[in-house]
């Protein structure tokens, strides 16, 4: 559970999930099972109730990510935060934000690397799941190529945080037809976006649904 | 600033920087200047004004922590979320939770990985910057070997999340006599401690108080 792998950890992380059902399951009753348990690992993660009614999920988003997590699709973040917090994933994680070819594009189209990520992603066979935890832009282009049909995408997890472009990259997701999690507004951020996509895998290998 | 490397990733990053000195300067006008902008980037990190009431900061730990990397003192963190997120810092930054010997005494104790980690710290010459965004297991382990001498540490930045063990651990660091950065009760995390120690390795670099 939580990735806690000692007697220790365990009993924290259970303590600490029960206080977080019993903080919010009135306020979530309206999500189907699986999407209460994403909800409830963010909210574990962060201490921040808030999430709890800032995030939103398309009808088709649990189904589409397990669908692609089953068949060990590649997962692609935007940053390494994301990349080291994922746990037990037998796929791929890709992040190119250390990339060499990605920052020399960066600097040439003076974009940021997390969307020069994004370019570079476009040029491999890429058909998973999408975890943006921290930037708008590289949200942007992910549905700028999708809409190009260059990209295919299973689901975005989609929580770029800040004052700046987050929420209209977030509303722009959500008109997009990608079947998305995101959290209106401002706020989101690396460990939502880890929390969401733990909580896919933990149900994938537990076939817990 | 704030690690952009592009135009478009600086200009948001002013542009959010700006919008969080206007949201929260009432709220934070009896800090330093240089506790200000840690705070201001702790707020930009997460778009979470709550952030701006819940810091306290000793007042010895921005002189300590600027005196620990101006000397490139090593930095432990209690995981690699933390590790990965921080910034042109040129010395050395500790993260012990995958190591083998640490995974061991931690099964074998029965005590979380991260705690287990701060017990290998106390083996080796530390006396840097101790970074805790996670385990408040961890910061309890830190705080016990100061008391018995076994550590030296310059400043903690202790900002572990959760509903068990997190807020008690922050307080038992306020009374430890080590000087601390913490956020009250149960809020904080990997990217809140990520803001906090990159802004200082940012006045180190700039000399920028």
């Amino acid at each position: 559970m939580m990735g806690a792998s000692t007697k220790q950890g365990y009993e924290i992380a259970k303590k600490s999930r029960k206080i977080v059902r019993l903080l919010i399951e009135d306020k979530i009753k309206n999500f189907s099972k699986e999407e209460r348990k994403i909800i409830e690992r963010v909210v574990h993660s962060t201490a921040d109730l808030d999430f709890a009614e800032l995030i939103e999920i398309h009808p088709n988003f649990v189904n589409k990510s397990l669908e692609a997590l089953n068949n060990n699709e590649d997962i692609f973040v935007d940053v390494k935060m994301v990349k080291v917090g994922i746990n037990k994933y037998p796929g791929n994680i890709l992040c190119y934000i250390d990339d060499k070819d990605v920052i020399k594009l960066a600097k040439k189209k003076q974009i940021t690397r997390a969307a020069a990520s994004v370019e570079h992603l476009v040029n491999t066979n890429f058909n998973g799941i999408v975890v943006i935890g921290n930037s708008p832009t590289a949200l942007y282009k992910i549905i700028e190529f999708h809409k190009k049909n260059k990209l295919k995408v299973k689901s975005v997890i989609g929580v770029p945080v800040g004052f700046v472009s987050a929420e209209e990259a977030k509303e722009m997701l959500k008109d997009s037809g990608i079947p998305y999690l995101i959290t209106r507004g401002p706020k989101g951020g690396t460990s939502v976006a880890v929390a969401a996509i733990n909580s896919l895998i933990n149900m994938r290998d537990k076939n817990e649904f």
